[in-house]
C-alpha cells in the first residue's frame, strides 16, 4: 500500500522572488496574521481562534489553518485539555513571524488612534 | 463656493481595537505593502509601480493608492521629471511602515527558499 503523500510547502504561485512578495503570497490577507497573533498569545485551539474579537468566519479559519500547516508554519498537537482534541502550535518558522506581528502592533499603537494592545494579552 | 471636503482617515470599519487587526484592516492584502516597498526603494510614479515584477493590475493599484492617500500614508507631489505629472511619497506615517516591510524581507529570505533581496534595490 503506498504511503500517503506528505504535503510540503511549494513556491508554486510566487509572483516574484522578492522576499516581501513571497511573504505576502503566504499571509497577505486580513486574517492569517491574526491567527498567528492568537498563537503567539497562547490561544491554540480552533474554538479559541473563533472566539477572538474580530470574529473570523469558520470557513476562512479552516482554510488559513490548512495553508499554515502546508507551509510548515503551524503544526498540530494534542490539546492539553483532551487527547481527543487537536490544538495548533507555531513551528520555528512560525515563531519567526513574531517580529512582523510586533512591528504591526507598534505601528498600529503609534498611528491608529484608539487601538489598544491590552486585548492582546493571553487569556 | 463651498470648499471641497478633505478626506480623513476613518476608523470606521475596524474589526477590533487590536493594533495588529487595525493595521491589517489597512494593508492586509497581497498588494498594498508591495507599493510601500516600491516607495521605500525610490519608485514613486504610477508607471513605476506598474513596472514592478509582480505585475499589479492597474485597477488594484488605483484603489490601493487611493486608500493610502485617504489614510495619510502617502501624499502626492509633482514628479521630478515633469511638473505636469504627479508622483507619490511616503508621509511620516508611511515611513513608519519600514520595520514591517523589513521584518517581512528578513523572514522571507530566511524561510522561503529561492527568494532574493537583490531585486529590491532601487532602480
Amino acid at each position: 500500500m503506498p504511503k500517503p503523500a506528505i504535503k510540503t510547502a511549494k513556491p508554486s504561485s510566487r509572483r516574484s522572488p522578492c522576499p516581501v512578495s513571497c511573504a505576502l503570497d503566504i499571509f497577505g490577507d486580513r486574517w492569517t496574521l491574526l491567527v498567528i497573533r492568537d498563537l503567539i498569545l497562547g490561544r491554540n485551539r480552533f474554538k479559541d481562534f473563533l472566539a477572538s474579537p474580530e470574529g473570523i468566519p469558520t470557513n476562512i479559519l479552516t482554510d488559513r489553518l490548512k495553508r499554515l500547516l502546508e507551509r510548515s508554519i503551524v503544526t498540530q498537537v494534542s490539546s492539553s485539555e483532551s487527547s481527543k482534541h487537536l490544538a495548533y502550535q507555531l513551528t520555528e518558522k512560525g515563531h519567526a513571524l513574531l517580529p512582523i506581528v510586533k512591528a504591526m502592533k507598534d505601528w498600529g499603537l503609534t498611528w491608529e488612534k484608539g487601538t489598544r494592545a491590552g486585548l492582546m494579552t493571553a487569556t
